[in-house]
């Protein structure tokens, strides 16, 4: 099994606080779980849901311990189609963990135990897998989680190049992850093997130093990439090209859990692009599938590419 | 401050399932935490709960992560009496997490992430802690966690001896965490340094090789203990000497959940035996412990002492 689409880094199931306002000190409180989760796994299982009809593999290289929580977010990806294949389980470490509590402000607190997710090595991303890759997805966060997991991933990078491929890039970085001058110097080479670049406003700004996000994302786009999508969240997104720039308002729906929304949104593109999908068309539909991800709850979305094309088709815009 | 009754060991929060019969595997199934654990750190707060009135201290040493599950176990450990000056945050790791799933058939099923709870080393175990130390309580959980954590409990072990205390024991093992020659030659060392040994009867019987729980703990008290303390469960407890023997019935109470009775029964004993109780009544007073806490959910009771004695006085046995 050669896939079209392939991603790599961290597995992990999420343990959500059911109610906002309740902190982790609290003794006793409830806690909902396990919900599968990574980002890289929330990319490659929206891609997988929205690949099928457009005639696109996909697949995964991971990390799980031996465990049922690692089993939890398998069976997830397997079920949506992601070839699992690749995924390997580690002896004596347990499957990744985050706690996730809601503050009354807006903002989440994690605890996040990195078992099995930390543990990617480059001796896990095989040559032969890649023989047939049209895109390779890099998650900013599967290259800050450890050493030997960027190893993975920047082998991963290579040989997608090497075999005709194009390499998509979500930064997926937090200016309190690590200084600012390491973020550029992990991220840099990265953009500049990077076709399609999706960064969210704040990780535009963080690159370049820009204090605005377009001016910051046609910055980006002289470092290399070919398109640049910055996410909007509720503002949709811009499609920013050398020759156009596309703004693509969001679809209307009710929030019920943003998580992973992001994550989902650049899954739906990438499919629609190698799809050879009009830009424009490519964000809109990757917009739907980000909105419909907001309405429920967990971080993995379910629905199929046909839900999501009866819900763009119920639209006004 | 040098405690008078000094644990151990690895410091966990639990996250239990709510319901039974709902297995880890379910997607956004409800966990009910974090609730304070770690045998180790059952014991010594059960210890430092009865231990006010007796005029003895506790201690603890032990690792957590730089989290609010680390808090959880530090404070209710510090509430209830325990110096917890020597527990040392490790960077870089998560404090310990058992998840808990409760099976029909009355077994559990755990997901254990260790974290911090097995980066115990024995530079942690200081030497000018040891000074007045009169009993050092060996969890063989915090033995078989990781060989780092093995190699501080028994240095602690040496720095009691050499400083003039007693050692105390629960196996705390079970069959399929080592093989058996493995679990002996850890433990029989140990053994011949203990002065009170609590072991169940099946790790009376693991121990020995013997078929028969009383044969075992006669057994065991040739290999060096003074006292042997079988902890029956719901059949309460008997003391073995080599003087006698003492069956000493249980108070009966309505199960709600059992889990950390062993140890809070163990941390009532040693109080009592320090405080020179007759062994009958040392062993009466850990029943009632014990009992009062399988009243109570999660692993660690809070009842005082003065609710222990209230309970007893109430009793008919």
């Amino acid at each position: 099994m050669c896939p079209d689409i392939i991603c790599a880094g961290e597995m992990l199931v999420e343990i959500m606080r059911a109610e906002v306002g309740v902190p982790h000190l609290q003794v006793g409180g409830i806690y909902k779980g396990p919900y599968p989760s990574g980002a890289p796994c929330i990319f490659i299982d929206s891609a997988a849901r929205m690949a099928k009809a457009r005639k696109l593999t996909t697949g995964f290289i991971g990390t799980i311990g031996n465990d049922d929580f690692g089993k939890v977010v398998v069976e997830k990806m397997k079920a949506d189609g992601v070839d699992c294949s690749p995924i390997a389980t580690r002896d004596g470490f347990t499957t990744g963990v985050a706690f996730v509590q809601y503050n009354k402000d807006g903002s989440r607190k994690f605890i996040f135990a990195a078992g099995a997710a930390g543990q990617l090595k480059d001796s896990d991303v095989k040559d032969a897998y890649f023989k047939g890759v049209k895109d390779f997805h890099v998650m900013g966060s599967a290259m800050s989680i450890s050493p030997t997991s960027k190893d993975a991933v920047l082998k991963a990078i290579d040989l997608t190049i090497k075999n005709g491929g194009i390499v998509s890039f979500d930064p997926n970085l937090r200016a309190e992850m690590m200084p600012l001058d390491k973020i550029r110097e992990m991220v840099q080479p990265v953009i500049k093997k990077t076709k399609i670049l999706l960064p969210s406003g704040e990780e535009a700004m963080l690159l370049t130093g820009d204090k605005d996000a377009k001016a910051a994302c046609e910055n980006l786009l002289k470092m290399g990439p070919e398109v640049v999508v910055l996410k909007e969240a509720k503002d949709g997104c811009t499609v920013f090209t050398k020759k156009e720039t596309i703004k693509v308002p969001a679809f209307k729906v009710k929030e019920v859990d943003p998580t992973g929304a992001g994550d989902s949104f650049g899954g739906a593109f990438v499919v629609e692009y190698l799809a050879k999908a009009p830009l424009k068309d490519a964000a809109r539909f990757a917009n739907a599938v980000g909105a419909l991800k907001v309405t429920s709850f967990g971080p993995m979305a379910a629905n199929s590419r046909e839900e999501v094309e009866k819900f763009i088709a119920s639209q006004k815009i």
